[in-house]
């Protein structure tokens, strides 16, 4: 049986009328079982009664057993990445629109995260990547990616040339305008738009899926997750690195983008009855017809 | 029978080192038939003997009545946009490895410009795109272009939306990395590696390719090429619009871009043997088997 | 102002436990207008009271000067293909879900088919395909497609091979499991599977779209309506022809599959706020948004 | 140090004119170094001199402890599958065309095979697939495929539908010509036509490749070759079952088709200098450029 949860983080964002109200929902859930609750201070100011306690989002990993993340798919993201260092475990509740990641409906909160505290839950774990841009012997940034790092040309409109080593083993020098290289989570964003595959988060896989390449026989490519990617700037005014749509840096010809699996991955909580197909069948309107 | 080609623009430009020698060589065949030519600046210096009769390259549509690019597709690409105000057909030679519009070989060189100035030749219209980018009543560029007209979005990495209409009729909003409307000629080009449909030249539509759309089921969609297309942009930062990858524009929200084919085609004239799908086939090597 | 209708075909074809009922409602407009009309044998014992007069399908085309088709896209496109040779226009009531085609919903059938008959409408015509199948100088099969013919192989997995050309010229000879040729109307069908761009009706075009190509450079190409295709199956066992996946033929090496514009369109009327791209939007839910 | 391989099958097809020479090469080779080898009746013939010890080829897996492929891949992976339940390892050479399974060059034999038998060579294994398709509580049909297991339409040109689940789990309801599951082997062969991913081979992936599925977000999933997929027949005339497209099975609605990852792998021998994406580079063409 799992551990149980004592202190507990929450983290809201959203232009969402419904956010103060679905925070304090939380709030009363988490008093009513007599849990401790934190909180960054830019949430706070989303509660209804900010007097909550507060402390800065880069110290809640430390103070926190399980986070709750309230907004859309980038809230949780951006809080997956932080809370992977630690460990710590994390449920996402949507506002109205299911989100590939936040699959608790706002409308349900009560009971999904009272089976979450209860221990009731399906543990997902899910790949991080971690990345660098290098200069010669320097790092011009380094980031933990959840979704993708993207390699691509700027706002000039011409294709960038780099070439793509894996392992150390040369795979093609690409003119294209990027190349993203997303894990399973990032298999259905930005990827997906690119033509990539939908890798199943239990695939310990990496896909390198060019964008717009000129050579069209340049397909996507499902790598081991425990590979190390290499990919150097050949020719391009104003290309750019970025994690996650996050983090960002300009490259020069010569620069190195490197990416590998991160040593530890974030953990997603459901409550019963999440299924992963499900979540895409809804998400992609597998289930739909149209004629 | 065609008139006969009285005076006659050399225009060249590549890095390869026969570009000295191939521009001898034609000189030499214009001379050896008594035929005038002009050349640009540029392109004189390139000459062995650079001391040709040279005009600015602006002056050069009014000054001919036949032009003879030397290099790649870029380079026509520019000198067909500016020989078309005037009518002028064009020729093109390419320096080693055959181009979607500069199909003469320079090794055929002599051969293949003898039958063009004899009369003996196909000419074929090639459809330009008239495009504009408009911030309310103001007009921010309006431009000329072979191959395409593009919005996109810029260096920052995350997807811009925008509004598109068709002869006023509203088709999509849009969220994508942008979206390519193409001439026949530019469905080759860069609408090609963004999955757009080759458009035959003598069939007289545009293509509107979104590049990395959102949603899965935005594909390509081909319309006459009498439509009048408006892109508005509705959402991002850092989006421009780019008129063949040569004229560029800043755009905000609101923003227009307007694009409809031009009044008047460029006309390429080919030697006898051309066939447009024979170029595709060595282009895209399609008539090559992999297993 | 459009002549008005005096005879009206009904064609109804449904699994659906709302046909009687709206071939009901539809008589009765008809009847309250003072209108004759006319159904098929098959239609006729769909409605509750079944003592209309009936024809034989292919004797109404003679007899009306209007069809109205019950029912689904399938319905439509044989009525249209069917209709065209007398140029009989054709107006398509769904029930209840959206069609390509038919665009005109059940419960707005009385305002719809009113506006239709006071001539309140806007006429669209499709162009169709008339294609053949030819072993040597024999005519194996010849039919009107209104989405497309089809070359393809059959159920034993392997892919065939055959060489396309158009108006005489070669285009290439492509290994696939099949090359679909689309009007625009079966450019959002089967073609539009298949990685085919969408052709705008009012664009004389034909789409060649290869099915699961094997060489990945053969795209999908569109070319101008008033061209002559013709497929020679090279190689391939158990390969087929289709025409609207109605009529079929099977095709042994050397066989000729000949496509062209038919001579006579189909005219679809649609009542007023009819748009093509409204109904494209609905249909591929370009509207809707998954994150 | 690997064992020293004592006894070696030699299994030769193909319609070149230098098979015999390159048999007669490899026999000089083995002979040369005191080996002792088998082939089958049918590459017995191709023999110059045709007097070999002969045995049938579904004894060979048990008397050989490797096996060399003369020919294409299609006679690799027939070997390949009966091979490997022996856990005999292959090495295939190619007559004039690289496959993407036989690597060896026949004019590089008598160099790759020593290099290979003096045991200065790389081992890859090769994930197979085990396929059955089951009617109620009997099994139709079994087979083991290299490449892949697809369910498809027949010749009549409708789509069928079927439902698919991975471990259990419903995946989608899919209306398609059909459903392509490929192992990292055969992703380079009929799925990536059809649009799916190309798999690493190290990657222990499956990949479910829709063949042009009628809602467009369908697109190719990988997953963990550890799953258990199953594709259960719903609607379809026609509708039949492949296993690398030797063995073959009608199907009927209700029919499923089961793949899961067979237990023994094939093992492939490359001499020193194999890479596995310098081979696809050549094969897809991605180190050439077509402007």
């Amino acid at each position: 049986m799992p551990a149980a949860f004592k202190t507990v983080a929450i983290v809201g964002k959203s232009d969402a009328a419904s956010l103060p109200d679905v925070l304090d929902q939380l709030a009363a859930v988490l008093r009513r079982r007599g849990l401790k609750f934190l909180t960054d201070p830019a949430t706070a100011k989303a509660f209804r009664n900010g007097a909550h306690e507060t402390v800065e989002m880069e110290e809640l990993p430390d103070r926190v057993d399980l986070t709750i993340v309230v907004g859309g798919d980038g809230t949780l993201l951006s809080c997956a990445r932080l809370m992977a260092q630690r460990g710590v475990p994390l449920v996402g509740i949507n506002l109205g629109r299911l989100g590939f990641l936040t699959d608790v409906p706002a409308k349900d909160l009560a009971e999904g995260i009272d089976a979450v505290l209860d221990g009731n839950y399906s543990a997902e774990e899910r790949m991080l990547l971690s990345g660098s841009a290098r200069r010669g012997k320097k790092t011009l940034v380094s980031a933990i990616a959840m979704n993708d790092v993207v390699v691509s040309r700027g706002a000039m409109g011409s294709m960038i040339e780099f070439a793509v080593t894996v392992d150390g083993e040369f795979i093609y020098s690409l003119r294209a305008d990027g190349l993203i290289v997303a894990s399973p989570t990032g298999s259905t964003a930005y990827a997906l738009s690119a033509g990539g595959p939908i890798l199943h988060p239990a695939l310990s896989a990496i896909a390198l899926v060019p964008i717009s390449p000129h050579t069209l026989s340049n397909r996507p490519v499902a790598i081991r997750s425990a590979s190390m990617i290499e990919i150097t700037l050949v020719r391009g005014v104003d290309a750019r690195a970025n994690f996650d749509v996050q983090a960002h840096c300009e490259l020069e010809p010569g620069d190195m983008v490197c990416v590998t699996a991160a040593p530890k991955p974030a953990t997603l909580l459901h409550p019963p009855g999440y299924r992963y197909f499900s979540m895409l069948r809804e998400k992609l309107r597998w289930n739909e017809r149209t004629t």
